[in-house]
């Protein structure tokens, strides 16, 4: 296929006469797609259906060490799933506190703690001048709308396919002490899909933090969704190597059955080191008599451990794949060549990171939206909602089923092309 | 019986001698008993295990409104709960927003986000030189630690049979604009077990604060836990009764079912006004994608409605009412006429409030706990965990079986009337 940008202004009107007819063709279909948010299809969360069985009326409640999981008390989760989460994390259960039903608010009260309180009895960051934060991106949404719920300034940082850009997390972090923390999404991050290689993570465990009080969020999310069993990323323990460096307190990990068993009602956890942990719990033990315990032993009852874990995860796995090669072969086969486009190709996980022409990204989503297909806004991967080149865009092809998942690309490519067409006339 | 104050020192010398020899024997019999907590008993759990059942792999996870209760979303909980929560709490289910396992939490992050970002757009508190808070004595621990971790400073306020002291409650909140809250167990109060009157709860409505963000956290805990059909406490509804007074904003009213269904595996929620509401929801949403739907829908399919719900709790009373009148059968056979102690006698909810003589209670608990009953620690049930008269002891009957109650009765009145004695010879 021949570059948009090599094509002549006869070339490039004609093209967008014939794009704009068949926008409309789109628009006439009446469709409704969905792929704005990492969410579970129905199919996927029918896999886990018989989770609710593991713990009947005909079972008993009691862990193995004989904690009556209906009770109070615990607060730090059974140990089972103590297990079982640090399986999922590569770690050791006695790093492990067990939560509630999702991760997110383990990282925003963790934020929100070191806020009110400090972090080890460091001075809160409430009474602070300036908190600032560092934002690898693009990134996720909520990692960003937390930092800025708790009005911390927060600092881009160029994401490659290594992970961040680590000279430049380096150099904040070690000669700025109001840097007190940087979001990152390790493996198969979201949105790019690439994992955080072994020196990026080494780089991240050597750091010499000019704050006590800085911290890695580490949210582990998708620590076993992996699509293709021959192809997998491998990401190595940040705990253990920061232990290596004396630097065991400077990371929380987090991570959730979000993605594994249900959306909704999952189990969560969080692993760093034993003071961390001490500190944590002095405020959990205020907020709360304790999780439920019974969702806990509940997971790990149906799962067993982590082997039986991860059959469930390929069976995910096989859901998914087709939705991702989907959109893969969709912009392949349509965008490949034009030299307008580009994106990453995840190895797991539940995003896919497109980058259109610069400052198209919002008129891309808005056409989208006008014919039926909702993405993630655009600007959503950056701190404060704001790209600066206006161009990337998060697709999350989970949702829909294969099906409308080409027909929701087929959609996208159509506006990308419309939309960068026009903007090249523009600029002509 | 004789009053112990009227007996000469020979008297109380040969009385304490006896007394010594009993509690000797007492000791030798390696009870090992707990009436700290209001923890329910594992008999009492065992009749809420078909709520399991109520959603397993062959029901559909879906309500009655179309929301798949196992993926992200519905921040303020699904329909059917909320209708459930509201007949809980006497009140509307557009009030209410719906949380996860426990109302603890639901407080605590309440305070919380008034620390952090004001109340309704105050100032932070965490931006004030000064935040007071009423604390009617006694009352919860877990109350007074949520607003101690914070830094607020509690102020007591004594309760008689009616409520707190509200003439003491007007002046505060009338007069002092640093005075941001104070906690109520308004039904079966913890550990009283009154009720407030129509009378309280209407001049808690009619409350003119001098703060704007002065709130009520209204914690109904007991609101359905009655042990007896035919004498049952009524509390009015103060979200209307705040409405007739146009401060319709002054109130925060919790509610949970763990002490009704699973003690650390409920369904809690928040009933309050759209104002403030809206504003819980504007950092509920940064905090959480949703809470645990599936266990919303696991209580109202195995509920129904608040009828179920309250065959369910005439169950838990027939269980509960044994223990309670154990404990308070002994109390007045071993200690009616001494003079020595007060105790309530509550019609509902999880506790009796044990009065010793002043500068007792301490030395009571410890005596207990010589003898192998461990009892709430003195001083507990006021902020600060200080007594001003050592004197009050919070008795939790519901963990004990009725029999096991009986024995940690007989220890306790036994300990009552050691230390007693030993406190009389001492200020002869």
């Amino acid at each position: 296929m021949k570059s948009y940008k090599s094509m002549s202004q006869e070339e490039l009107s004609a093209l967008y006469e014939e794009l704009k007819k068949e926008y409309i063709d789109a628009k006439g279909k009446g469709l409704n797609l969905n792929m704005a948010r990492g969410k579970p299809s129905k199919a996927q969360l029918d896999m886990s259906m018989d989770i609710l069985d593991a713990l009947s009326s005909k079972d008993n409640a009691i862990t193995e060490s004989g904690i009556d999981s209906r009770n109070y008390g615990d607060l730090t989760g059974i140990p089972e799933a103590k297990q079982l989460m640090a399986d999922v994390m590569g770690t050791d259960p006695q790093n492990v506190i067990v939560f509630g039903n999702a991760s997110l608010p383990i990282m925003y009260d963790t934020v929100a703690r070191s806020y009110c309180f400090g972090v080890n009895g460091s001075t809160p960051w409430c009474k602070l001048d300036k908190v600032k934060w560092l934002c690898p991106v693009p990134g996720y949404d909520r990692h960003f709308a937390i930092t800025e719920q708790f009005g911390i300034e927060m600092i881009t940082i160029p994401m490659n396919s290594e992970g961040p850009d680590m000279e430049l997390v380096k150099k904040y972090v070690e000669e700025d002490e109001t840097i007190k923390g940087i979001w990152c999404v390790p493996k198969y991050s979201n949105p790019t899909g690439i994992t955080f290689s072994d020196s990026v993570v080494r780089a991240f465990a050597a750091l010499k933090p000019a704050a006590e009080d800085f911290r890695i969020f580490w949210d582990n999310a998708y620590a076993v969704h992996d699509l293709y069993e021959d192809k997998k990323d491998e990401l190595i323990d940040i705990l253990s190597e920061c232990a290596l460096n004396g630097n065991e307190d400077m990371v929380y990990e987090f991570c959730s059955t979000s993605k594994v068993s249900f959306a909704g009602a999952g189990i969560a956890a969080m692993a760093t080191s034993e003071k961390n942990r001490k500190w944590v719990e002095s405020t959990m033990t205020i907020q709360t008599i304790g999780y439920d315990k019974m969702n806990q032993l509940r997971h790990v009852r149906y799962f067993k451990d982590i082997d039986g874990l991860k059959v469930h995860m390929k069976k995910h796995a096989d859901m998914l794949r087709p939705k991702f090669e989907a959109v893969l072969k969709c912009f392949e086969s349509e965008l490949g060549g034009l030299d307008i486009a580009t994106w990453t190709e995840p190895k797991g996980g539940y995003f896919i990171s497109f980058d259109a022409m610069e400052g198209c990204a919002k008129e891309i989503v808005a056409k989208c939206k006008e014919a039926g297909v909702t993405l993630t806004g655009a600007g959503a991967t950056y701190p404060y909602k704001k790209d600066p080149k206006d161009s990337n865009i998060r697709i999350a092809p989970s949702f829909p089923t294969p099906e409308e998942m080409e027909l929701a690309s087929r959609v996208f490519v159509l506006c990308v092309k419309l939309v960068t067409v026009e903007h090249l006339l523009q600029n002509k």
